[in-house]
């Protein structure tokens, strides 16, 4: 029934030659809408959360994000040049986890990945919940159920990620464009109305007022949340090869592009939002309240600003996605650098790393849950979680120059010094003016540190432990002894008697008589003899209600006196098997929990006898 | 790693034998502490209820609490005399199940057990949700966290039970008398201040002022909503067993005397909160702004005022656990007429019931979630859940009578049958007007009663399907066939192959080669020739990456073959178990997966050899 129920919703299984045809090379309008949609969507959140931190002090500070956009175009542009360098350096994609490892150290690696790993569990929480702001924004009586609605958009594209969504440019095209088109179109109309004198001026406070309580803590503290619209640049930077040739041209133009999308984005709202004098209420996002504002009330305007809303929400949809495609990699790499468990190497059904798009969903979820789905709350922790791998990356390419040329690497590398340089100085920003809200990040890279060494220096040992001497020990045993579990007299025993006597120089039958059992356990034992009169018979007598104790417990005397005889030792659990799986349900899971507890027997075979049933 | 945690919270197995000084029986007042909880808390939601059903017309519309709590009264006594009867005609100890499933029907005692499951899980939720309610109105601040704090009183309860809480009377006495303590003081201080004349009238309206929109539906549905108070009425009629001789004498007399406490309680909080002029307001009950106002803000006051919430949140608890109580001694019943599944018979390491009891509270917290913990649309389900197996209970009553006395049956059972006609007019009213809030109420009944008649029928099916003839087929075979895995040569694949040597006529090792790792799979093949030159090695080929289906399918024709030559035929699964259980994670869980699948093929007995790791 399960598998049933599995091929519902994810799919019939792929045969592994179906890959052949998700590997067509993009082109730049394409690149652009697969590989855009986390930088371009943080104009949903960045801009808002700058505004956010100004007004803790006086609605009067907005001002102050005009020069602090400034600041954050400036880092944009930086950023962009940088970029462009590792394009041409790492052709073949180089993620920051790679060029951390191979750089720098392993060691530096692992903290890239692992805050790669909890960042893409962060993007995922952060765009859906904010996705679902911009829903409850249009429709305000959906507001109570944010988190519900959050929580469903993970569970949807858990599922469709497990389905193995073919991620298809055109279909990704249709939000990317649409979000690019209509933001564009609401900032230039609202400077049109701004030229025309239709919208009006109404700044909480002119530019360069002073306003008490504005501090510099305040303003970096703004910085860093801005900065927030900074993630998602490099994404380019790591699909290089998936673009069509000259591929390095190629991606360096596309980041180009969506960096000036970007820009000029964020720019306009920031100050159509200082212009029109928005100020965060709860509810309705700032984005939202300004489009509210340019497209104004008539029907037509109405319908505008549900579109901008839906195009929102789905850019925002598809940013979460691109956690989908990157978190299942990530680990499959790590894994295969056996610094996560095997697992997610494993591809399932549908060709999709399963477990890698399983744990994200489930991480994401659990954020989303404990943060209230509140996004102000993430974004500094997702900051951190990007800057910090970022920092280490850029400082790997500054290596990765000077081991190709020497003493000459200074004329290569400024681009990656200066990436590094405003990288290094927004985590030291974080570390100083916002540790109250960055502080888990630093447990919690550790603790994957810990787990990532351990599962390597497990696997290493492992390893070790199983290889093959070159002379292997040839064991010939004296005979075979089967002890048979027994708990009533049905024709599930008698089929096990059968097996036992054709494999077995001795079998014992072993039943487990509790107290509170006594009458039919005497009955047992003589319906057994009754039936088997060849076969020997023990009670086991147990004050426990449990019979797995005893069971191990006899299994492991009986085990260390046929070892002494030179006798293999085969447990048989006969068991019968209902027609239908669910009705498994229906019987005592003791066989499986038997089996469970006598593997951790050596010397044991533990073998399941199965009674087929018909109706 | 898991039984050391589960040690940790759950503590360590107890053995049968321990149980015995479980039995002490129960003094009157100890019984009422035990018994009692369920009712009386109710006080701290039931009035409250009648109330916002009232005022959801006009505030004006309070005074009309007053004679519709007259008829609750009413309807209390009845049905306390009506239990009274029950008690002595089962000093057994009659729950609605067992007198419904005896004298009506069974197909009546399953609608009987089925609607007190569900409503069990209505008692933890609607109960430990009035908790937090009673914990948010004393800490304001806690208000956003309701929720969350049901949740964990759930999980707190649930581990206490797993535990296995000795119900140790004493420590259940202090927090119901505490309350019954703390709330008779609150209205008789309360009276006390009204005729020295320190409380104020403040009624919203005269008793007998006619309020625009008061209607007789109106009217109905508050007092449905007032009858919540009247569960729980039956708890001490179930447990007439428990008291000290003259045990019926006793427990009636108990009755009686909690029937006059929630009666008390009932009337002087009902009355108290009409003259005071309490209006519902969001996020303080109804009672603690009654206890706010009588006891006044002095430091005094404010103190007493917290003792009160909190006595009204321990008995809420204590209440919660009453239904972690009968909820797993009721699906242990049913699980041994054979409706549930046998897994609810078992007994847990501490002696307790555990899937029933992990049952109840997942249930309980899937309603919250539902619900999102809003006590108001629980109560209505939770008035029907109580009332159908009263009413069916109740009417089992009268026919137990008639069985017993004959003609005379009349006298006997004028109490049950009163007791009958108000469930039935309960229910009627319930049906009439409230149908929108209690409609789940009858397909989860109906899904109930189709899933208990299944189970049954399926034991009843596998039971003649086990059952042994007199005579019994010995088979001897004549030979034994041993099908070894193998994905790598290793020190497993070298222990599988001399215990597979030992036990099998013929060995067959056999390899599946996905597309993808043929260079590796042709190594496997020459390592494996190298050390095993006797035995036969099958390569199978699949183009799934899944190598379950096509080693299913290789072993289904292997067992074919087999069967024709009179063999038996072993699957033997090596496998290496890691130093500590928690590593398994790491490992692929291939061989449990295989072990699963193989299980559904007939005639192949699955085997498990372990080669143990040292370090």
């Amino acid at each position: 029934m399960f598998s049933k129920l599995k091929n519902i919703f994810i799919g019939r299984p792929l045969k592994s030659s179906d890959e052949g045809d998700e590997g067509n090379l993009l082109t730049k309008l394409q690149a652009l809408a697969m590989l855009s949609s986390d930088a371009l969507s943080s104009i949903a959140y960045g801009p808002e959360q700058v505004v956010l931190v100004l007004v803790s002090v006086s609605a009067g500070a907005i001002w102050w994000s005009l020069p602090i956009g400034i600041v954050v175009l400036i880092l944009l542009a930086s950023l962009t040049i940088s970029y462009r360098q590792v394009i041409h350096a790492y052709p073949q994609g180089g993620g920051a986890y790679m060029v951390t490892t191979e750089n720098l150290s392993p060691k530096a690696g692992l903290i890239s990945g692992g805050s790669l790993l909890v960042d893409y569990m962060l993007t995922v929480a952060v765009s859906v919940s904010s996705g679902a702001d911009a829903i409850t924004s249009a429709i305000p009586a959906l507001h109570p159920y944010n988190l519900h609605i959050s929580i469903v958009l993970v569970l949807i594209l858990m599922l469709m990620n497990l389905r193995g969504l073919r991620e298809s440019a055109v279909s990704l095209m249709i939000p990317v464009y649409l979000f690019i088109a209509s933001t564009v179109f609401l900032i230039g109309f609202g400077l049109l109305q701004l030229l025309l004198g239709n919208l009006s001026y109404h700044a909480t406070a002119p530019i360069g007022k002073s306003i008490s309580g504005v501090s510099l803590v305040l303003l970096l503290r703004a910085f860093t949340s801005g900065s927030a619209s900074l993630t998602g640049v490099e994404a380019i930077s790591n699909s290089v090869p998936f673009f069509k040739t000259p591929k390095a041209e190629n991606a360096a133009k596309t980041l180009a592009i969506m960096a000036a999308i970007l820009g000029f984005m964020f720019a306009g709202i920031t100050f159509l939002n200082y212009w029109i004098g928005i100020v965060p209420v709860k509810g309705v996002t700032t984005l939202a309240q300004m489009a509210q504002t340019i497209l104004g009330n008539s029907p037509i305007g109405r319908l505008l600003f549900y579109i901008f809303q839906l195009s929102t929400a789905l850019i925002l949809a598809v940013a979460a996605n691109t956690g989908f495609s990157a978190f299942p990699m990530l680990s499959y790499n790590m894994a295969k650098n056996k610094y996560m468990p095997h697992m997610y190497m494993e591809k399932g059904a549908r060709l999709g790393y399963s477990n890698g798009i399983l744990t994200l969903a489930i991480g994401a979820i659990l954020l989303l849950l404990i943060f209230n789905g509140n996004t102000e709350r993430l974004i500094p922790l997702y900051t951190i979680g990007v800057f910090v791998p970022f920092a280490l990356s850029q400082t790997g390419m500054v290596v990765h120059w000077r081991k190709q040329y020497g003493k000459h690497f200074l004329k290569y590398s400024v681009a990656n010094i200066l990436g590094a340089a405003i990288c290094y100085t927004i985590v030291a920003i974080l570390l100083l003016f916002r540790l109250r809200d960055i502080w888990p990040f630093f447990p919690i890279i550790i603790v994957l540190l810990w787990i990532f060494l351990s599962i390597k220096n497990h696997y290493n040992k492992v390893a070790k432990q199983l290889r093959l001497n070159e002379e292997i020990e040839r064991v010939d045993y004296a005979g075979n002894l089967v002890l048979v579990l027994v708990g009533n007299v049905t024709r599930v025993s008698a089929g096990a008697m059968n097996y036992a006597r054709s494999i077995g120089d001795e079998v014992i039958a072993m039943h487990v008589s509790t107290k509170e059992t006594q009458e039919k356990d005497e009955e047992v034992a003589s319906e057994f003899k009754q039936y088997f009169p060849d076969i020997q018979f023990v009670n086991v007598e147990t004050s426990y209600r449990n019979i797995i104790r005893p069971t191990v417990q006899y299994v492991t005397k009986i085990a260390r006196g046929a070892q002494k005889k030179g006798y293999t030792v085969t447990v048989l659990v006969p068991q019968f098997i209902p027609s239908h799986s669910w009705q498994n349900m229906l019987h005592n899971q003791m066989s499986l929990k038997l089996k469970y507890f006598l593997r951790w027997h050596e010397n044991v075979v533990v073998a399941s006898y199965s009674y087929h049933l018909k109706e």
